[in-house]
């Protein structure tokens, strides 16, 4: 086998999720590719690696510090929406319905993975707290979302901010007959007048 | 959106089988890496693009030419297994069990794809014919690597060389029940006594 084959290869494996048979067919690929679009590539690769950041004020990824949401001065100042990640707070954005900060966890609480509420953004978070009139905590339905939102409502009750969840129910175009049963007793828990 | 970020996530999603999600991820992956890691990363793509070379006499990878295979001096001159691709030689090579040289042809001929006998390495392979006793066409049992198989043995007529085709029939750890009806008639027809 060829040596610098074979580092590629491995190179490739290192990405989440992919195993021998996709990093061999990246391999190939970037074989395949001109030099051009290798070069395109790498310099994808070097550029996002040099120029994006993390805001200091919100953790999120940015280019210019602090993030352009963060020095929008049209955003809702007293409303932070907490994320888990990025990918959150860009799922989030793209509603165009939440008009105030927000602020990236990098992660949840979780001690099976070993991650605690110190590997997480949540010092840089209670420094945040002043002029704040509303904390909406989304982090995901799940046990550690669930848990990591009842630990921030709790270290956050000495403080004058209203605490508030995404609501939780049967999703948009979702069916009852298929929907689990913590979902429905969350969807009935919810049920609003129309 | 962040500019550098959409590009490393749309340089992704080039690689073949990439979506938007995965490329997503692969792009958190790298801004979460230590700069030794993606300078690693980095070097490896850099490193196999400069030194592997295709192998001008049997179209193979290579980092010295002509290859490892085509310079051994140990191997058997006088046959070639003819392969589509780079990795069904290495699938041969690690039975152990052949000990001749190789033809990769770079794909298939396959007209709906475009893929003529001109854009294949058939050019350079008949002119390695002399001293051949034997081409083992070694193509995927498929439409087009069959087509590609009669194609070969067709030009190869007018020279003095026995052409061979890899066995068809049940593969080791196979199921009589399951095998389709093809499988199933090429097993009969190269039925041996035992």
């Amino acid at each position: 086998m060829i040596k610098s084959l074979n580092q590629l290869i491995e190179a490739f494996r290192k990405l989440p999720g992919i195993g021998q048979k996709q990093a061999e067919r990246f391999a190939f690929y970037i074989l395949r590719s001109s030099e051009n679009d290798v070069k395109n590539f790498l310099s994808s690769v070097i550029e996002a690696k040099k120029n994006i950041k993390i805001c200091p004020v919100c953790c999120s990824y940015c280019e210019k510090m602090p993030c352009e949401i963060c020095s929008d001065d049209q955003r809702d100042k007293r409303t932070i929406c907490v994320v888990e990640n990025y990918t959150d707070l860009l799922a989030i954005e793209r509603t165009g319905k939440y008009k105030g900060l927000y602020h990236v966890l990098l992660g949840v609480i979780s001690p099976l993975d070993g991650i605690h509420q110190d590997n997480l953004s949540i010092k840089i978070f209670m420094k945040r707290l002043k002029g704040i009139n509303e904390a909406l905590i989304a982090t995901n339905p799940t046990v550690e979302g669930d848990a990591t939102a009842i630990y921030l409502a709790k270290i956050l009750q000495p403080y004058n901010v209203k605490v508030t969840r995404l609501a939780k129910g049967i999703p948009s175009g979702g069916n009852i007959e298929y929907a689990d049963e913590i979902t429905l007793v969350n969807a009935l828990d919810g049920r609003k007048e129309i």
